[in-house]
C-alpha cells in the first residue's frame, strides 16, 4: 500500500522514483494522484518527503485536489527547452529531466516508472543512461516498486472495493431476476425451448448486454473491457464475450463474467457466474460441481504466506484427479482447466500477484491483498464451459473474506 | 492511414514491425485490430504480407473476427521458456521475441511499438538489443510510424468520426435545450439569478453532469476522460472540470468542452461551446467575439502543406495584436491565450499532428487529417474564459469541414 513506498525505496536503494504518464493511461499515476484527472505528469518521490507532481498549468485546480506537493512544468518548459536545443525533442525531454532532478537534488539511483510507448521510453530512458552524470538510471522489469505496493490495500482502498462490489453484486442480482421473471416460449420441433424479451421476440444475448449497461448506469458503474455473457460453444472458450444474436435456451450453459469499475474510473470488481435456465444437463451439472468444489477447496487451504502458484498447482492436480486435462500437462490445451486460478485485482483487472505455476513466480498470498478465485472448466466441442468467480480479501488477520455474496446456484429457475 | 503502413515502413528502411499491448491500453493495437478486444498481444507486420496476430487460446475467438493471420502465444509459451530458463522471465520474454522472429524469417531492422510499462519496455528492449544477433532494434522517438499512419483517416474511419460527431452534438443540442426550458429564480438581493432543477432547489453542475451522462448512455457514448462544464472563475483555468456544488447563475461563463466516444472504445468528438445564460457580460462577450474572429480566422485560412505550428503563430499573435498575452510572448502564461490552438483527434483525444509553435515541430496539413480547432481567453482572476473548439476534417480534395455543427451563439436563451 501507500504508506509502504518509503520502505520499498529504501530495499530497491532508490533515493527517488520517478513516475510518468497520465490518469487515464497510467494506473501508477492514477494510483498516486488518487483518480484526479491529469495528463503527462511527472511525479517524483522521496523517501520521507511529500511527492512532488509536476503538471501542466491548465491541470492546476485538479494538481491542488491531490494533496501533494505541486510544481509548473513550465519551471522547465520542454518547448523552450527544444528550442535552445533546435527542436531536438528527445535531447529536451533528456534535458528536462536533468534540470528537474538537480532542481530537486536528486543524485544517484533513481527508479523510472510509468506509462507510455514502449519506443518512446526505451529512447529516451536510454539517452538519459548515456547522459545523467549524477543519476543512475534504475528500472525493475518484475514485481517492481509499484505492482509490488498495489499488491496490499489500505482501509480507503478495502472500502472502495467493497462498495464496487455491492454495486456489481447488485447488476448480477438485477439481471437473475430480469431472467427469472422472462416467459418461456416452446422451440420448434427438436429444438430447446428460450426466453421472451417484452416485445415478444426471443431474448437476445443483445438484449442481456443493454439490460447489464443500464443497470450499470443506475449503479454509476461503467465497464471499459466490456463483459462476457456466452452461451453453449462460446462459453467453451474463456474470453469469448458472446454472440449478441443468440437466443437464451434453456439447459445451455451460461457464463456471465462481469468486471466493472466506478464511472469515470477506480477499483475493479470481477465476478463470474454460471447459470444454466431452469435446468441443467447431467455433463454440465457434473463439470460444475467439479468446479464448485475445486473453489471451495482453494477457499479452505488459503493461506498467508503460501506461494499463489501452488494453488494453480492444487487447481490442476485436483481437475487431474477427476481425469479432466489442465494446462499443467498439457500446456496449450483448449480443452479441461485452460487458463489460472486466480490475479490480483485493484485499478486494474489483472494485477499483482501472478497465480500461474512458473518457476520464477515468487509471489505468495499477503495480508492486505485482494485477488479473484476463479476455476473453471472448457469443452467448447461439446458445448459448454463453466468458470465461478470470487473476489477475495485477505485481511489484516490472514481471514479470507469473499466480497462477492451473490449465491453460485447453477439452475436458474425460469417461469413455469 | 492503414495502407499506408508498407510505405511507412519502406520509408523507416525496416524488415518488420512489432506492437506489442492490449487493445484496452494501446491505441496502436486497437487501430490494427479493428478495436476487437485482445489482451497482451504481440503483432508482427511485414511490407506486403498480412499482419500476424499472436493471441492467447482463451482470445482465439476475437482475434479470427479481426481478419489478421493468426497464431496462438502458446506456440512460444512464455512459462515454458520461463521454466527452461529457471524463471527469469525477462530473459524468456526475450527468448520468446527471438523464436517468434526466427520462425517468421524476420532479420535486419525491426521496429518495435506498443504501450506499456516504461520500466519493462526499457529493459526488455535493452536485453533484445543485447541478445538479438540476426536482428537491429529499432525504436522511434517522435514521429512514429503509427503515429504518422494515424494522422490520416481512411472511409471508414471518416465514417466513424462522423458518426460519433453527430451523436455528440445531439448531446449537446439536448443540454442546451433543456436549459433554456428550465425556470429562472431570482438570487438573494446582490446575487445572480439562477436556474431551477425540476425538485425546485437550485440547478447544479452535478445536476447538468448527470444530465450529459444519461444523454450519453441514451447515444451510446462514453466519456473516459470525464467532461469539463466549468463556471465563472473555474472556465478560467483551461481543463478545470467543473464544481459540482455551483448552481447556474445567468450571465455567468460557462465553458463546456465534451469529448466522448462510442461506449467499448473508438474514435473521439473532442468539441467546446462557451455559454451565457441569459446575457452576456460585456468583457466576457468580447473575448468571445476576438476568440470567434480567431476562429473564423484559422478556418479560412487552412491549407494542405501548411506547417501546422503556423497557425498557432498567427492564433498567438492576432490575439497579441488585440492586447491579450499569449504562450509565444510570455511562455508559462496563466492569462490571455495559455495553450495550443489545435490536436490531432481519432483513437486518442490529443494524437498527431501537434499545433504548437516549437523549433521541430515539422507537421505539415495534411489531406485526410482531422483535428481540432480551438482558440480561447483566460482570465481567471476576472471570473471568466472563453473557448470555442470544432473538430475539422480536410478531405482528399484539400477542402476543411467541420464536423461540428452544433451552433456557436454565445448567449443561451432562459425562460422569461
Amino acid at each position: 500500500m501507500k504508506r509502504d513506498i518509503d520502505r520499498l525505496l529504501a530495499e530497491r536503494n532508490l533515493n527517488a522514483a520517478v513516475v510518468r504518464g497520465s490518469t487515464l493511461d497510467s494506473p501508477t499515476v492514477r494510483y498516486l494522484t488518487d483518480g484526479h484527472k491529469l495528463e503527462g505528469v511527472i511525479i517524483l518521490l522521496r523517501p520521507g518527503r511529500p511527492g512532488v507532481l509536476i503538471h501542466n498549468p491548465m491541470e492546476r485546480d485538479d494538481a491542488a485536489l491531490t494533496g501533494m506537493e505541486t510544481a509548473l512544468s513550465t519551471r522547465w518548459d520542454l518547448r523552450s527547452i527544444a528550442n535552445e536545443l533546435h527542436g531536438d525533442m528527445l535531447a529536451a525531454q533528456a534535458e528536462q529531466m536533468r534540470r528537474i532532478l538537480a532542481d530537486y537534488g536528486v543524485a544517484g539511483r533513481v527508479g523510472f516508472y510509468g506509462h507510455g510507448e514502449i519506443g518512446q521510453a526505451h529512447a529516451l530512458l536510454s539517452k538519459l543512461e548515456q547522459t545523467l552524470t549524477d543519476v543512475d538510471v534504475v528500472v525493475e522489469f518484475k514485481d517492481d516498486l509499484f505492482t509490488t505496493a498495489r499488491i496490499t490495500k489500505d482501509e480507503g482502498e478495502i472500502a472502495a472495493m467493497r462498495d464496487v462490489a455491492e454495486r456489481a453484486n447488485a447488476v448480477v442480482a438485477a439481471l437473475a431476476a430480469m431472467l427469472s421473471s422472462r416467459p418461456v416460449a416452446n422451440g420448434a420441433k427438436g429444438s430447446k425451448a428460450y426466453l421472451l424479451a417484452p416485445d415478444g421476440q426471443p431474448l437476445t444475448v443483445r438484449y442481456v448486454k443493454q439490460f447489464i449497461h443500464e443497470q450499470c448506469v443506475q449503479q454509476g458503474l461503467e465497464q471499459p473491457g466490456g463483459n462476457i455473457f456466452a452461451l453453449g460453444a462460446d462459453a467453451g472458450v474463456p474470453h469469448n464475450q458472446g454472440n449478441p444474436d443468440d437466443r437464451l435456451e434453456l439447459g445451455k450453459a451460461i457464463i456471465f463474467d462481469f468486471f466493472p469499475r466506478p464511472v469515470g474510473g477506480g477499483y475493479f470488481h470481477d465476478m463470474t457466474r454460471t447459470w444454466c435456465l431452469g435446468y441443467a444437463p447431467k455433463e454440465v451439472e457434473r463439470a460444475y460441481q467439479d468446479t464448485m468444489s475445486v473453489f471451495k477447496l482453494v477457499m479452505e487451504t488459503l493461506e498467508v504466506g503460501n506461494r499463489t502458484s501452488a494453488y494453480q498447482s492444487i487447481t490442476c492436480k485436483y481437475y487431474e484427479s477427476l481425469n479432466y486435462p489442465t494446462i499443467l500437462t498439457a500446456p496449450g490445451t483448449q480443452v479441461g482447466y485452460v487458463h489460472g486460478l486466480a490475479h490480483g485485482l485493484g485499478l486494474e483487472i489483472h494485477e499483482a500477484p501472478s497465480f500461474y505455476a512458473y518457476e520464477g513466480n515468487m509471489a505468495v498470498v499477503e495480508r492486505g491483498s485482494v485477488f479473484t478465485v476463479e476455476p473453471g472448466l472448457y469443452f467448447p466441442d461439446k458445448g459448454y464451459g463453466v468458470r465461478i468467480e470470487d473476489v477475495v480479501y485477505c485481511d489484516e488477520a490472514g481471514a479470507f473474506h469473499s466480497l462477492t455474496p451473490f449465491p453460485k446456484d447453477l439452475v436458474l429457475p425460469v417461469r413455469k
